[in-house]
């Protein structure tokens, strides 16, 4: 009888939809060590968290994470909530004892990330392990991407292109939204999805990001009110509210190894809803990834002759791919979910195993350095400012 | 509190993994009228269909499908067996007043699928329902295409070109497996592949399939045995058998409204896993799809300007397309397994209000008689034959 | 100083054009063992005459084409009219001792193909040549997918998929042309675009074409008279025309070596202007080209292992490529008449070595023989047909 | 009778190689209201120039550029030399009442561009016009981007995103040769290829870049001597030289409008050849163009309902396209050169009307100082620098 892990989650909006979908999913496909128990999800208001541990299949609903996190028979906390309160409840969970998953950005602040980075090295010492929910990373061709640069199939990587591309609020009548507050999101599309391509980014290339030169741009200062409580869909209501977070951060960045990059993040590029690309030039190689097509990466082999070489569409959906053939046939594309479900996988093997899963929180904290560093770079008249290591 | 649906599959290899996935995470994501239960799954070998519920999350299992249907705490017989055995189970369940879902092809030959559509229609008259599982029809992308024609944005449609192209035995030492034997799939590509590409297609026009000049070919006619129980990528071991199903079917086909088309379904395209490839043109419009991008369609518009018009890659994630708006926001993929959900959703529906699901075995038998059609046509030298409807 | 190949061109509406541009061009960028001398074209009116002259770059123009082929002072008559007219003037320039350079399709019959191939082999014998003027066999891409093929890239071939899309009678109103009558044009998409797929996949697999079922269809039998003299983009006027060829060829194939192939040819493809493609699929490799993308050519490497396999996307402007090196740097692409200016290089490099160029009249009358069997299939109600060779 | 425009062309290397081709062909498509005569071209040894006139179609050669551009019977001097000498053949030749074209960059220089832009401007009072040769403009699909922007499909312009990827020296063995000596080029990947880039997406905007934060990139700072007289594609010899311009160059830059940018030059991007990629989001629509697909220009219109909107794939080879219309029917492609031709088409066109052709030496100078805030940016520690009007 498999050893089970009681969960519960915090928070059951759009990212506790996913990562509840990933905690039922895991072990139908995957092999698990430890066999997760969907036990309780908290919400701030009961009858709506009732209802969601009813939709999402959790075995009971709670209000006061506080309690919760100090159950016996409570094993992990999964914090899903807004990044302002992912320092209180994750520090709390952790010298609780209990094992913690915290969806991105760590943190609104480099301080508020240094405190969990702290708590998560100290509870590590005892057993206790803390990851970041950086889950594009299991997405297989982004898994695929670093196995090719960690494998040297690359070489000496020169160039980094990153952009993440939304389009929801290019149009100055979409409405305000908890997104669009700078006290509740720390940033805006920098924090939001910029994070995430900083992580990505680092990730497939095994370094650090040194340096950036930076610029942030509001493009719509004022915006509707929501006629009711938004989403990010809403429709628009009565009266304005005043947009505190950036529309688009672009910045310019060195990498520990030297590569140069260019970096974009939007929510203002009309026609690109969720268009995470990355590009990879090194001496040896080169790569490219479109999330819009997310199942594909493309690879450049500079050992190839010259009248036969060109970028290699690779479909990686073969069985020798990345958490691939626990899944179809070789042809089948899996969605955007599926990076939650390997992450529940590789973090139910790291615990078993007694080992840190990653990414880490201090690899949350470094993240978030690098977001600080491009605000003060941009403050500073984008002067390349170099990120605190 | 919601009506349950109790559900009892037989069969539970790559088609019950997916049928599995489906009942399980339907009502998580669609609010359905009844809610699954998946009761039990029925295997041959009593261990191994344990280990399937157990995996798969069935509340029981058994041995013999015959005494699971005339339970009276089953409400829908889900059959993912292989085609030799369908015609035999979907009958005595829906005589046994069960719905019935039943994996594609209907049957391995015309005789059976008339049975089959025969006893859905008599049970229809009794409200017990009958559902064949081209799982592709549920493709957002797909159903937007159907809609588009449907709309008349299409216009009077002219050419059809299908294909469905993979490549898992195009090595002449891939092993044999029970799906290159003619007595236990009925065809090869034909019936495996052909079939979904003759659905959709007819699907997508609402039109059916009147005639066809066809031939099949076999390249390699000797393949080693498996070394082992085979599956798609077994091994090869000792001896050789003979493949006596095509490994290529491609055939001419005209469409009751008048269009023309070229169909090709092989296991031989070198570097294509699962590219089923539709493309429609017609008077007003054109469209364009390939599974291995899943989620774009691309529709050219022939009412805008020359100068700007041109095939649009439609991103099918927005809110507004079908079965879409109940994932993700704009921009995050799905995968192949949401199909199968999709279907869950639809039969359900239907069920509920005692309405007849599609595709119906009529649908299987129609694509069936295509498949027949093919075959003959195929005998006498490729002569152009008229599909019996 | 170079020896003078003196050319005279009848005809000079499009073909005549590019035909024109080739034998200015092909000495400035390529080493010509004979320079081409542009020195009479001939046209039926003698003011559009003398105007062509002028505007393409003839030292002077004609009426008479029968007088102009016995001149002492022309070396190669270059046969750019309608196809109905190409027997009588390549067989007598032929006659007259003058090499032949003969736009495609080289007739409208088999019977006059055959005289024409004829004429051809004995004016081999005194070193008088003649070629027909499939030029994209000199697109680079399909240079390279045809050199890819004979290395053995590709291994033996099982599929090939050939389709030649166009639109421009997509639309009812579009207007009579010369085009759309069959004793002028000898037949429709077929001759007109279906025989270039015809003779590039031969060519690719160096291959013959052996038997075919086939299918043709005339969409709109009646079109409006063109209000002017027409052309392919000519204005509706009063009164119809009744349409003798037919709009779109569909057929089934096999190679001598074994391949089976699908072929379309159609004019009411909506949206694809002039999309010429074709896939090949071996057992050592696959190819896919879209002259929609004339400067790319996709390959898939079955050495590749599994991992790292996918389509090459090769931009084909490297050096080592197909007459690239006589043009720009890498990466600065070709456009449609570079294949003109291809052929005249190749067509005056054999005959300053007194070598038969290619394709030659018998590669052309082969072309010709799959067409008629193509048309004799289809009046067979698609019974396969073998190609007489 | 047309009058003539008697062409001097000083340099005959690859773009005297593009520049004489233009000039050639220029008048055998379009009709131009003066008849270029290619008169003489200009070389420093006699007989290479000799042998560059006999290749290029000119009517003669000669060593002396001082003695031809007072020749009476030169009408425009043609600059086609490394960018160190333009401004003073440009400036003389304009004092000496003939028409300049310059290839670009304008200058290596600040300073030098101002002066060339001043003698332009006192000889335009004379009815004397300079223009600078920033070909890529009159790609069709670039001149399409700048129409729609102009006729408001864009609407206000928030991104920009601008890259010209090339690979020919991320070999570390690459030979040095001109292109990488600062007294000879000015700079390296900035001035040669981000000059174009900055050049197109002030075109297509119709906007001055205001301001720029960028980071110069020297990765391979000592190179092989070539082992004979460099071009591109040199082989290495003995010793080594030091390259002193920049490998690549990365900027953010602001439009006057308000948009936002990111910019990159690199000739380290392995596996991308000659890719000039501009991506423009607008509040009403978004375009996307890279070189390696010339023929077609991505356009998102953000007035199509979002069911059925996307990014439209445009062929631009219609009829009503810019340019297309004098060349071949719809779905043909153009290549590299033609941009050339379509140079000299308006050249002569705006020298018939007596008006200002353009680009004009001030929009060169424009770009030039562009380059020279992104260098002064870069040595300033990446501080935004604003680019002085």
């Amino acid at each position: 009888m498999t050893t089970p892990l009681r969960v519960a989650m915090v928070g059951h909006a759009f990212m506790g939809a996913a990562h509840s979908h990933a905690w039922r999913t895991a072990p139908r496909f995957f092999d698990l060590p430890l066999a997760p128990e969907l036990a309780v999800v908290v919400g701030r208001d009961a009858d709506r968290a009732a209802a969601a541990a009813d939709r999402l299949g959790w075995a009971a609903s709670a209000t006061d994470w506080r309690e919760v996190i100090t159950r016996d028979d409570v094993d992990l906390v999964d914090v899903c909530t807004p990044g302002d309160t992912h320092a209180e409840i994750a520090i709390a969970a952790l010298e609780a004892g209990k094992h913690v998953l915290c969806e991105k950005p760590l943190a609104n602040s480099v301080a508020e990330a240094e405190a969990m980075a702290d708590a998560a090295a100290r509870a590590a010492e005892r057993g206790v392990f803390a990851m970041v929910g950086f889950t594009y990373r299991r997405v297989p061709a982004i898994a695929l991407a670093r196995q090719l640069v960690a494998d040297g199939r690359i070489g000496q990587v020169r160039h980094v292109r990153a952009a993440y591309l939304q389009d929801w609020i290019a149009d100055p009548q979409a409405p305000m939204s908890w997104r669009l507050e700078a006290d509740k999101a720390g940033s805006g599309a920098l924090g939001d999805i910029g994070a995430h391509v900083v992580d990505l980014t680092q990730h497939i290339l095994g370094e650090q990001i040194t340096g950036v030169a930076a610029t942030l741009e509001t493009f719509v200062k004022e915006r509707p009110l929501p006629s009711a409580a938004g989403s990010l869909s809403g429709t628009a209501g009565e009266g304005t509210g005043t947009v505190t977070v950036d529309d688009a951060a672009l910045f310019l960045a060195r990498f520990s190894g030297g590569a140069l990059a260019t970096f974009e993040a939007t929510r203002f590029a009309l026609g690109r809803k969720n268009a995470i690309r990355i590009e990879v030039n090194g001496s040896a190689g080169s790569l490219a990834f479109d999330f819009e097509d997310m199942n594909t990466l493309h690879f450049f082999d500079g050992a190839d002759p010259d009248e036969t070489a060109g970028f290699r569409r690779i479909v990686v959906t073969e069985p020798g791919h990345p958490y691939v053939g626990h899944w179809w046939p070789a042809g089948h594309g899996l969605g955007y979910e599926h990076g939650f479900t390997h992450q529940v996988v590789d973090l139910v093997g790291a615990l078993a195993a007694g080992e840190q899963p990653t990414p880490s929180f201090a690899d949350g904290l470094a993240v978030q350095r690098v977001l600080d560093t491009v605000q003060r770079s941009s403050a500073a008249g984008s002067a390349w400012t170099p990120v605190t290591l």
